[in-house]
């Protein structure tokens, strides 16, 4: 590696909740953070929220089918932290990575990259 | 609330783990990130490690005594996403959080925030 980080920025923190209506009410009214996008993800089987933190977002996320993973995070873990979406310029030299995406809402220089599935010490990818 | 998010940044995403030298050789050598702060909070009773992504922060966290929060996390779930800290601007009106720091490394103007402790539908804060 050289000494430049391949992470150029945060680019959301995703939280798994069973209750996606309630989780967008608690964010609303403790924080006055408001929804700005709106999706269901067949792929992953999930309905998303983002809410927009200066150029980042929190990603509520909650399951639309039994066998998705974040199904099986709220079945093993509970609400909480389900993973780190991070911004790379590169996504297809980022092969370290498990999964990495081409993000619609950023643009093609700003995919956004998760290390999903792997466990490594500090990996902060929960799913 | 009004219409404005009192969330003006992600400040730093905390990473619980067993070994901080390992998981800081974990970032290094697969996201080429460096440490660019080093402390051990003793109040906390913890040992920090930040790496810069951008703006914001991933915060490695060991702890330095069993009776650490840190500690109770790591035996009780493991490795992982620990909480977010995001900057508010105004700490003493942000009292919905349960913890709100005056930030040493981002000026006053820019404090975290955490609702440590705290649970509810889609909270980040998993401690």
């Amino acid at each position: 590696m050289g000494d430049v980080s391949e992470l150029t920025a945060i680019d959301h923190v995703a939280v798994a909740v069973h209750d996606l209506e309630a989780a967008i009410a608690y964010y609303r009214d403790t924080f006055g953070a408001e929804v700005t996008h709106r999706e269901v993800v067949e792929r992953d089987g999930v309905e998303e929220a983002l809410l927009a933190v200066a150029d980042s977002y929190i990603q509520l996320l909650t399951p639309i089918r039994d066998d998705s993973p974040v199904a099986k995070s709220l079945a093993t873990r509970g609400e909480g932290l389900h993973h780190v979406g991070y911004r790379v310029d590169d996504c297809a030299g980022a092969r370290r990575w498990r999964s990495c995406t081409r993000s619609p809402r950023s643009g093609p220089s700003s995919s956004w990259s998760r290390n999903k599935g792997r466990r490594a010490p500090g990996d902060p990818t929960l799913s």
